[in-house]
């Protein structure tokens, strides 16, 4: 029974019940937050031992560095050699930084407006008239409100279950001015979508305008599968180097949601060009990045098998929480045409879309009840998504309980939103 | 009996004696760094148990933020607490960062670059056709290499002993292309001065041509005192309110050389505005800095008191090892004319200078003998010191046998090289 096929009669009936219900809860006085893709308490308790002194005997790395002091800029061997297997690159190919993947993000685009890319014959994209970027969507805000504050004009381009539209990325790029694109290679945020090789291999292999293009490749849920093992992907740098264009992308990663958000470390990747490019300009920028935690980190971790292990731990914590969403989703609206919604294999979020229009209206109804969502169009460039259909659900913070009668909120208020759009047409 | 009264005669018979001291060293095979300030093992130790897991017991700060989680772009209220206290300024008029407070001044001046200073009816930096730099000689490389990259033009003024040439300073800063000033106000890099009260408000209230000029003011050994407690100095933003330019400087600090170099806590200080505006740019560049380093410093140093028990400590290792350098150097080098050293009461730092023309060759020399010391000329913009006079020794980190062994062949380069310049006159 699809909304759209009943009758005025029909849905003000099921609009009366539907806000019965809804009142009901707003009387509970809730108050739910979901906005953030934020661990769990239970997921923290993980790594505490990550903080036992017993871990630090001895401050010296494989190679005889005394973490305590000054130095070592590109990161200790051991951080060097856990993230690269992490993130599929060489041990010459990453440098390991401080406690924020975001913020080495930003550091490479500033360096590029400053300074350049150190393409030869192309000059700093500050001198630049104008920029443009493309931002797969529905995609993360962080990424997009660095790009938009720096100036450049973001092209959002629909992701299709297996990464972006290629034939219009494809197209966009000739363009000089498009200089590089966003994309979160695996379980992606907000999607959940693990990008083809297929279309890997178009990303790293296409025609660009601009002789410096660049990918900001986030691979930042590389190893956060939900119920089997990560994901089989081909590497991106892999591929840019296969493609004869080593130098186009970046990629980065961190454990800010394998051991602690805010305190984990993080990498940067790229060819060893880019690297010794990026340690040039890096120099002017800090002495080192943390070691002590470099060597924390390494040593909890241990290698990779040390990491999916871990992560093996975060899956049976999550997975069944979102199991529960898309359990709810399934008994209450299953089949009503009014939300679809995605089955992640990892990742933190659940991405929904609603009838066009509805989307704000759903988040705005469920806060007045107590339950905060990721405000809507917050996925799209510049906050507006054209359509107003998209909404993130983060369900990975919440006890399960909460999580549960957050989710049955939520399809309350979509039914009611869906309901007055179709009784308004 | 200076060496400039002496014949050439009696110069050729010591510059002899001295060879044959600098080949006995030579023939050692010594390899001592001395280049850069970095605190001994000794040092090290005293922070060892900022490590300990009892230290974290409960991962929230006093106001209940989870510290192993997202969020708290400013600081853990118990850091900023710590840090205010320590660099003299309200809990509201700072931001407390990461590993590194070179990368707030760092991003702080990329800010500047392309957002702007937030001052009304001026431009971001970037949109300018040429910016100028105050940069006080002799003074810190790492700071003069930021405004050089950033394509700065440096203009060296001077130290007197109580900070630069006000009369130069006042000057200068007419020229509305001159957009700041870099200032280390105690104990300063290399010279150990300590900068007079009058100075200090000279600069907050000197009239300059920018509107948006600005003061970095790196306060990097603000408790590192070497004998009796920290030199009392009028704080530089304090001065700056009181004259009416509460926006014009911003103050930086770290625990860098109070607890573990690259793996301390920054912080940066500025007025109210100023601190809104910074968080304003912050908020784009990264999500939070890592709160459990934070709870971890606040903990174990606890308060100002607890910083300046700790920094008595660090003092009983310093103060015989700059008390050795001044030794031998007077015992050695006392009357003959040919070198002046400064005697600090902090810092890390013994500032000499040498006969003009001397101070490369004597570096030069040292390294042949295997004692490394920052090169001659690092103390100035474009690592070029027009009289070649300055040498920065960095008496902290070898062991103090070695230290004085180095100091030693030291002495017998500096008499080498400034017996040679004044043959060939």
């Amino acid at each position: 029974m699809q909304y759209k096929d009943l009758s005025k009669k029909e849905l003000i009936a099921i609009l009366s019940d539907e806000y019965r219900k809804y009142y009901d809860y707003k009387n509970l006085g809730l108050s739910y937050d979901m906005t953030r893709g934020k661990p769990c308490s239970a997921q923290l308790e993980l790594s505490n031992e990550m903080e036992s002194q017993k871990l630090l005997k001895g401050y010296s790395s494989i190679s005889n560095q005394e973490v305590r002091n000054y130095g070592v800029l590109d990161g200790i061997p051991e951080a060097k050699k856990l993230m690269s297997e992490m993130l599929g690159v060489g041990t010459d190919e990453i440098v390991v930084g401080g406690n924020s993947s975001l913020n080495l993000m930003y550091d490479l685009l500033v360096r590029f407006m400053l300074f350049g890319t150190g393409t030869e014959g192309c000059k700093p994209w500050c001198k630049d008239e104008k920029i443009k970027w493309i931002c797969p969507v529905p995609g993360y805000d962080r990424h997009f409100l660095i790009t938009e504050k720096l100036g450049f004009d973001l092209i959002a381009v629909p992701l299709q279950g297996d990464g972006p539209d290629m034939d219009m990325v494809e197209e966009l790029v000739k363009d000089p001015a498009v200089k590089g694109l966003w994309m979160i290679p695996k379980y992606s945020n907000p999607s959940g979508e693990v990008y083809s090789d297929e279309k890997i291999r178009r990303l790293a292999s296409m025609k660009t305008g601009a002789a410096d293009f660049r990918i900001l490749c986030d691979d930042a849920y590389t190893v956060h599968f939900l119920r089997k093992g990560p994901a089989k992907q081909l590497n991106m740098l892999e591929a840019c180097k296969e493609a004869g264009n080593p130098e186009r992308v970046f990629i980065f990663g961190s454990t800010s949601k394998i051991t602690f958000p805010g305190s984990g470390i993080s990498a940067v990747c790229g060819s060893e060009k880019n690297i010794k490019f990026l340690l040039s300009y890096l120099t002017i920028q800090t002495i080192c990045y943390d070691k002590i935690n470099q060597l924390r980190h390494a040593r909890f971790l241990k290698d990779y098998n040390g990491i999916l292990a871990h992560m093996k731990k975060h899956a049976e914590i999550l997975y069944p929480k979102f199991e529960a969403v898309d359990r709810i989703l399934k008994n209450e609206l299953m089949d009503l045409g009014i939300l679809s919604w995605t089955k992640p294999d990892g990742g933190y979020f659940i991405s929904v879309n609603t009838l066009p229009g509805c989307a704000s209206a759903v988040v705005e109804k469920a806060k007045e009840c107590g339950v905060k969502f990721t405000p809507a169009g917050a996925t799209y460039p510049y906050k507006k998504d054209p359509n107003d259909t998209n909404i993130r659900i983060a369900p990975t913070l919440p006890p399960i309980q909460e999580l549960e009668a957050a989710i049955k909120i939520f399809c309350v208020c979509v039914k009611i939103c869906s309901i007055e759009k179709l009784l308004e047409e």
